[in-house]
Parts: C-alpha cells; structure tokens; sequence
C-alpha cells in the first residue's frame, strides 16, 4: 500500500522533517509540498538531498489541499489552520499546529490570544500523544500532534500520575530546548552568532504548551490541575529535555517509581526507560523517534524527580506526526521510523 | 600598591582565568603558578596570549607557597587544601574550591564523603559570596569562594528570602552551566563531538553544591531549610543559569519583587537588575564579572520564579575571588574587574 | 543472505558508525565487537540507542577474529592491524586504519615512521575508493578502506585528472574537517571548551595522508606527482570539505568541467554533482554516505577550483566501509546506506 | 585628552564590537551612535552590558555626523558611504566599509558593481593595515579600516614578500571566517541551526576582498600581480584563519623564514609571531586585537606555507580602526586594546 501525502507548511523545519522521514518511509510518497513564501521554487533546489521529491516544485496550500492526497500532515503557524480543515473529509489529517490540541474553545481563547474559528470543530480531533491516546488515534481521520515540550513532559509525568506515585497538583516543569524549536524564522536575535554560546529562558509565565500539559494531567488525575512551565532556549539545534518536580505520595523509592516507568513502556517502540545508570542525554536520540526517561527520588526532601528527553523536531513534531499517521492508515506504528542516531 | 600573587592549580580553567584576571590587574602580580602534572613547563608556552607571566615556569604547589606571595588564590580539586594552608600565616588565602565553604565540618563529611582534615579551621573561614558578605570579607585572611551554582542561585534567591517575599523552605533550583564548569579535565565523555547537540542532567540527587546553599539560604532565613536542586550540563563553554521556582509569600506582583531586587542591588557593581522587558542570557556577561538578575510572579499558581545569570569562569569563579581579594587586600572592589563581554 | 560481522576498534568513533550502520542493514549482523580497554562492558551500556547490539559485551581482538565472522571491519589506530591478518583467509576484511592503502613498503615506512611488517601482504588489498576501484573491490577479499581526506580530494580531482582538464602536478589540497576525525581520545586541547570557537591547522607538512593521494593521483596521471595538502580542524562534530586548487590545462569553462564531473558521476548512487547555484556543505550530507562535488574555474587567473564535502565518519569511514563490503560479498551497493540528512 | 566619538552602523556586529572597545577606551567617549533601522531605541536596551552608552539613543546618520564629534567610525553596508564624507572636513574619519580602500576607482566599479560615486576622494584615504602603513595613518584625516580577510592574509604575506622570500605571482589565499563576518543580518540559512555544524566555501571566485588584497601585494612587490583566494563560513562566531601557500624564492627553510616573520614584528604590539610547536589558533586571540602569524616551509614541494589568525571583529574590523584612530588622533596606538583572551 503507498499513501499519496501531501505536507503544508514544507519549507520550515518541521516541514523538512517530514520530506526527510516520508523520503524513507515505505508505504508514503508525497505528492504536494506547500510553502506560501516559496510558490514555484524546485523542491530539489531547498532540498539537495531529498531525492524523492526532486521534481516537484512547492505550490500554495490551496493547490495542496486539491491535490488529491490521501493524508495531509500540516505544519502550519499557529492559528493558520483553525478554519482549513472544516470541509476537508477526502483526505486524513494530521496538524502539527497548536489549533486542535485543546478541548475547550474558551482555553484556547485565553491561551492563544483570539477567539477559535472553529470551536465546535474541537471535539473531532484526537490529541495524538500517541503513547497515551493509541486506541484514539488508531483509525482516526483528524489527529493534533502534541508540542513539543508537552510530548516530553508528558511521557515523564503521565505513567507517575496514573499510578499515583505523585501528587499531580504540585508539578513543575524545567524545560530545555534547541534552537530549532523557534523555527527557520526565528527573527532577530536567532542568527548563529547571537545563539552561539548563549542560554537564556524565554516565554516565561505564559508559554501556551501550558495548556496543553494542564489539559492532559488534569484528564489523567481525574481532577483540574495547575502546573507551573520555564521553557529555555539552548545553544544547540536539536534535543528537548523536560525536567519534572513533584512532590512524592507515599514514601517512594527509586525501584518503584522506576518500575513504574518501565510497567508503562515496556511494550512502546520508542520509549526507552533509562536504568540507574544512566540519565537522558539529548544526543543519543537525535535524529529518531525516540525517547528517554527517568525517574529519582530525592530522599532528602520527599521530592521525584521526572526526565524526558526527545528530538524536538521528530518525537516533539514530524516523527510523531508520522507515527499517528501510521496507526491513523492502518499501518505498522514504526513504519518510516526505524532511525538510529548517529554518535557522535 | 601592587601585591605579588601566587596560583595554585594554574592549568586548571578556573586557573587560567584567574592568570588573565591578574593579567590586567593594576595593583597584582603573579609570582608563582603551581601546576602540578606540569612542573617545568613554560607558562608561556600553555597562554601564548599572557605576556606578563611569559617568563615564568609551572612549580610545585609547595613552591608556590613559599614563593613569598603576598596573596595566594588556591584553585585545586576539592579535598587537596583542606590541610594545605593550616600553618600558612604570611598570606591571605583566597580558596576556590569547596574546602572552607560550610561552616560544619558534619556537614562536610557527608556532603564531601570523607572528615574533613582541620573540623577547627573552619571558622576561620569567610564565606566570599561578596554582595552579601563585604564586611566579613573586607580584611580577612581567608575567604572560602562561593561555588558557581550557589553564586548564581543565592543572588536570584536572598534578597526575596530577606525581604520575606517568598517561603524559604520550598524552593526549587534548576540549574544549566556551560560545560566549562566540567574543568579541563573532564575526561570520557567530555570531548567535543560528545558534549556538541547534548543537554543532559547530572548528580541529579547529591550535588555538593547543595549543602552551601542550604547553609546559606538557612542563615538567611534563620530557620534550617532544605532545597530541590538540579544541575545540567548545556552545551556550551562558558555560561550559567539559575531558574529558582518558589513560593510566594503573600500575593506578590511582579513590580513590587522587581523593586526588591532594585532595592538590593542598586549600589552593586556586578550585579545587573533586568527591567521587565528583559531575561537573562548568559552571552551578555561571558567573560564578566556581571550577573544578571531578574523576578517574574506566576499569578495563576502564586510560585515566584527568580533567574539569575553568572559567567561560571569569573563571578562564578575566578572573578569573585579576585573581587573578595581586593576586599581583603583594602583595593577598589572592582580594580582589574572592569570588563566588557564581546556581542556577539 | 545475512552475513556475520565482527568490528575490532568498536569503541571509537568510526566503530560506532559501523555499528549504527550495521543495526540498519538488512543483510548483516553483528556477532562482535572488539574494545581492548572495555573488554566485558555490555555494548548497551556504551550504545543505549542500538537495540540490535544490545545483549553483546565488548571482547578483545582475537576472540572477535574467532568469532567465526563472515565479515571483518577494522578500525583500529595505524600500525596495530599490519600484523594482524597474516593468516586470516575465512573472512573478508575492511581495514580503516592506514596499513594496507598504500602500494609500496618503502613509501609506508617514510609516511608512518616504520617499516610494514608484511610488505609483501600490501599487494593483496584493494584500495576501497568505491568510485574508482570498484572493479577491484568487487568479489574481494581484502580491502583498505581510504583516508577521509584522501576520500573528499580524490572524489574532487580524479575525474578532472581523468579528463586531462587539470595539471596533475600542481595541486594543493586545502582540507577542514570536523573534530570527530581526531577519534574519541583526541586527549589534552580536545575537550570541548578547548576546541569551541577554535579553528586551527594542524599536521602542515607530513600529514600521513599525503602520501595515499599522491600514490592515486600519480596513477591516474600516469606520471608520478606530488601535492601540497594543508588539514584544519573546524568546531563541528562531523563533516569534511576538500578545496582543491590546481592549474588549468587548455582554457576551460564552468559549463565544460562540470560536464566532466557529471559523466563521471552520473549513475553514482553516493555522488551529488552541484550545478551552478550551489557549492558543497557539510550539514546537507551529515551522517550519510554522500558526497557533494562541484568545480568553479577561476577565470582571471586560470585556475581550477574543485570542491568535495563528505561526512568524515561515514563516507569517510564507516559508510564507504560498508559500501565496500557490499560489493565484496556480492550485495546491492547501498544496502543498508539509504540515509537521509538531517536539516537542520 | 579625551575625544568624543560619532559610530555610524552602531547596531551592526562591528558596530556593537566598537561601542564594547569604546567603552573601555581612556581618551575616547561615545557621543553618538547611528542605527538605521532602530532610530529612538535606547543603547542600553540593545546592549545592556555597556554603561557608558547606557542614557543615548539610536539616532539616525545625519544626526550622528552632525554630532560634532572629532571622530567618525563608520560601519555602514558597502557603497553606502561613498559618498557621505566629501564635505566633512571637522572630523577624523575611520571607515570600516570597503568604499575608500582601493587607489583606483576602476578597479572599484570592476569588484563592486557599480562606479564610485566620487572617484576623486579616493586617493585621500589612507590603507589602514597598521604595521605596514604607520606613518601614513599617523596624523591622517581619512584612512580606510582594511577588510577582515586582507588583514589577516597581508599579515602572514607581505613580510615574506618584502623579504623576497616567495614569489608574489602565485599565491593562493584559502580562508575561513567565523559566521559573524557575514553580519548581524545574514538572512536565510544564517540562523544558528542553519549554520551549526555545517562548513561551506562561498563567494568563490568574486569576493571583493581580493581586489584590496592585490593592490596591496602589487605595490608591496612592485608589479601586478593577480591571487587566488577562496574564503569560507566556518560554524564559529568569531575568528578568522588566513592559509596562504606560495612558490618560495631560492631554498629556504623554517627558520630562515621565521626569522623573516620576526624581524618584520618585533616591535609590533599585537603580531605574535609563533614559533616552531605552535601552529595559530583562533581562540587564542578571540576579543583581542592580535593575530598570530607563523610560516612554515614544504620541503618537499618548495612551497611555502603562511598562516594568519585573528579575530575578524577585532584585528579584522573594530580593533584595528581604534589602532589605527588612536594614531590617528597622536594617542599611543594600543590605547583601549589591552585585551585578554578568555582561555577557554
């Protein structure tokens, strides 16, 4: 079976992402490759070493859209997609924008600083943290991809929540990513010789992955909680760390809450539950699909410690977008994902 | 006036920068660099670029110290000067290391792993964290130089802690520092292609860092607290981020703790307060004795987040201590420090 | 078919390429892998991404010579393998190091500062510049695997070489590669802070590579030439770029030599020739077996500029590695090589 | 004495590196800083590390050179200053673009595309490559601040050519640039995940820089003589390495041709001229205004190799124009550049 696809938004990094795994993925060709800013360039003239795509050319998201393509993966800006998608019904979609991932159209409107265009369009769409909402994706036509610090701080905190381990109304999360994470536009103050060599937090009291996170720990603690969320932008391209506190339940100890991580994982294709030994570490996954993490507990002060490492652009965007994609066409859940990092 | 100096653990980084400190220092000389793998060697030949100690050659430790210097900066690994300066009166001693930080030797021994050698020299010791300790540090014989993330984190953190603005026993320290702060040394895992594209954490539960802190915060506070604490490596070379996540204290607006800070600091002349448009970002002081600090109140959840940036090389390490050196030594606390980082 | 590997030197650099590359390919299997000073670490302890290793542990070279493998990779430092596969006749051998890719004893003592053990073995290896020698590496038993240098300056000059379009004889070859080629021990100055923001020459007049380019340029010219050949190291993990300068023969265009190249390379599966808007860079073939080459003549002055960049590691080392041994046990030539970069 | 100073392109990255230089400067104070686009934003704002700036605006050009400054540094795009100074006659002018560098103004419409627009003035500005035109620049109204690349390449050459040690007549300049010498607002594929790890030659057979460069070796040689040179973007911020290789006159050898080097700058203040274990490097002068320069000869090809490292923003930009503006103004030369490397 070849999936003809079509990718909006293709000359941003998630967009490269995607033409990169959907170059090597099986059972999808892509067909359309939509940059509003680049209408007409060859895609082989972004992309040199794309072969696949070679002879296409970007077209507009309209000529996309109409291009007849079996799933749509859009990267799009925020906002941008809020109306897209209404009558679309030919085709399976996945957005990697922020326009569906909440439930409520009044929290999108506090988080996202207007009015939804669609509200009522909201409950037609699974959130595709794909770990964690399987038997929602599987099959389904509209999924909306996790951010990327969300995807991370997720797969550290949900098994720890579910299994009670951890007091989900006291959670803080230290947030770590590379620059890529701000996009190919990043604007003034992203040229290399302003980031080089620079560490710094930003969008600290307000970040809208805020919402998404308080959306999906409230669900899993069965109660509506507060979290509170430092993002920081890292001198590196790829790799997003999350770094998790809460405060613990019980009396825990490092065995058991590791036990819980590994209970919740032991079947997924690309989480990896790191032993005692070891503690995440960005490089070792980037480039793949994958994740790490971990969990201490601080003995001292009663406190757990939660990791999660992901590529920002691939577990944290387009590889999770291709994941969803598969489990959404009936397809293996690993196709076009079995990638090894390179090292160094 | 000028005041011979000597140097210990010379072709250590810490050693380096304090060489190139006292470099363009008007009132210090440098008249002996202990390096001990390196005896012999030409200074000249591991800092090309330091013209007044092109002359001298790497000595013993012990050379060193009998060399006579009117002031001897010691920047061995930690545990090496515990026992190295009991009897060593005709000098003022300025250690970098751990050694003479806390004030109980208990303390020591389980943080440091091992008695600490002179339990009754401790007292003698001033803790060299300048902004908040100039009448101690002014004329002493010995001042014990801060850690990096404890200079970092305790500038973000007392100046809420005294004006009871934020609840001392739950606060959270997510630290990120340049790899520098590694040493020379690192060894595996610390050449370049391993650290490039790799953010990770490490010593998740027991940094020693931790015990000075808390003492610190403690004796602020006046009540015995305890704190979370986690560092990461990022990176990049030089660089260090305190993120500090605590409670408020009252209901707390951002004005109201950014006049706090204001208030004081607004003699310092290291200690930079960022108005309400601005984050820290380590690039800003590389190469400094600056620090950039700043609060933000999280009005939905009460938590006030402190930041504060340091160079982890000079204020974090070799530029405290030759800014408690001048102290001790009766100079303008800023003689030789007067330094402006390279943008970009 | 699946073929049985075993990789000595399986702890450096080029050995964890080999084995990212093997976990990828669908014809082999590793079944060893040599560390002398790890002998006994699980492999997933030094490699957590690579699921296909997992259960191994590192052992010496001669048990991974008796582990009875189809296929050997070598990766050992110069002059430890000259010895080493005397008597090895029931497995195929890739040897990376330098023993085995230069013609005559004589020229291996002056270049290596020793006599060859086994001077009368040097005739029984093919040199593995895939391209160029492919004739030869097929069905073999024995190849060198080539120098990264040699590999991105002879994939630059040789077509032009070929074609009569270059003076063989005046040729300087200006080289920058990526830190990963000084290996995993790079040692003191190879620590991240210390190769940061440093660019440097290095090795300026007796880089051993010297001599494999002259031994293949001298035979494609048919006349015994010498080069002049300058390496750089780059504060970057991986990527390599030759800049060769040479003088015109006849009066070339851009258009004509760019001819040359494209025929040379047309049905190449791991060479981009770049037309006119484009020179190479590193970043667009990271962490796959490709190369970019192009040529520019310098039209007010006569000379020829050709340019090839190349992933050190991989087509390099460990990529060209595998290539070859493709061919030699009669696979596809890029089986287990369909990698796409990473962009960003 | 101290002189008020007008920096036109002040928000620039030469712009920035001189208010930095500026700042530490004992006779020289900033009265006005021209920024184009950024007319009535606060310095501090832009630079808030720097005190002495910290209570000006951004004004426009004309504001700034009605000023009333003595001095001028203009840091402006190239051709945009051609014809800005023709009637200023109240203030020492330093310009950093390349508008006044070259003697003739046919070889300016020739490499910068368009006819000077006031072909006259040129020979009122004097080359200001320091250590080879001192007593040109010493009292001048008008000197031309060299290019980043011909300084560094004239360095490492003219001393070699004056000596009559190589023939000027076949020299090729191969140089790499950190990626602040394209400029704070490189535009696409200068964003920081862009440009990290990847290695790229550009401007490959046009760069300006070469028509400076030749006037100069001309003159030096006494005839014309044409280069090559071929520069490249290197994933740095700052630094620049200049290999130059030439046919050697008669048969020299290295210390022969050190000493050549070493006579030429032995009372230089900022040439390091490096003996035999040292190769340059570029951190080692990063933020200062030295180069370091050595040469080495190929025995056996008879070619010689010239090497020049400095750092492009300050010995190749804003360092240099202080050095040159101190002569100019009768302040000792080396007045606000006793700069140190941070090491690491």
């Amino acid at each position: 079976m070849t999936l003809s696809v079509a990718v909006l938004g293709a000359s941003g990094f998630a967009g490269a992402e995607l033409l990169r795994l959907l170059e090597g993925h099986p059972n999808m060709q892509v067909v359309a490759a939509a940059a509003s800013a680049q209408v007409g360039r060859s895609v082989a003239d972004a992309y040199p070493a794309l072969g696949s795509v070679a002879d296409m050319h970007f077209c507009t998201v309209d000529e996309a859209l109409d291009a007849g393509a079996d799933l749509v993966f859009s990267s799009l800006p925020h906002t941008a997609s809020m109306d897209l998608f209404a009558d679309k019904d030919d085709a399976k979609i996945i957005d990697l924008a922020g326009d569906f991932r909440l439930n409520e159209a009044d929290r999108y409107a506090q988080w996202y600083g207007e009015a939804h265009a669609n509200p009522r369009s909201l409950g037609a769409w699974q959130y595709g943290l794909t770990e964690f909402n399987r038997q929602g994706v599987t099959g389904a036509d509209k999924v909306a991809n996790p951010g990327c610090y969300p995807t991370a701080a997720l797969l550290a905190l949900l098994p720890l929540i579910q299994a009670g381990a951890i007091d989900a109304g006291r959670i803080h999360v230290d947030a770590k990513s590379g620059i890529s994470g701000a996009g190919r536009a990043g604007g003034e103050g992203f040229d290399y010789s302003s980031v080089n060599e620079s560490l710094a937090p930003y969008s600290v009291t307000g970040h809208k992955h805020i919402a998404e996170m308080e959306e999906q720990i409230s669900a899993t603690a069965g109660k509506p909680v507060q979290i509170t969320f430092i993002p920081h932008l890292v001198p590196m391209t790829r790799g997003l760390l999350a770094t998790c506190i809460a405060d613990a339940v019980d009396e825990p100890d490092d065995d058991a809450l590791h036990d819980v991580l590994a209970r919740s994982y032991k079947d997924e294709p690309f989480v990896r539950v790191l032993s005692a030994q070891h503690l995440p570490k960005t490089k070792r996954l980037s480039g793949t699909n994958d994740a790490e993490v971990c969990v201490r507990v601080d003995q001292r002060t009663g406190k757990v410690f939660a990791f999660a490492a992901i590529d920002n652009l691939v577990k944290g965007a387009a590889g999770q977008a291709v994941q969803n994609a598969n489990l959404m066409c009936g397809l293996p859940e690993t196709a076009g994902l079995d990638l090894n990092p390179c090292l160094p």
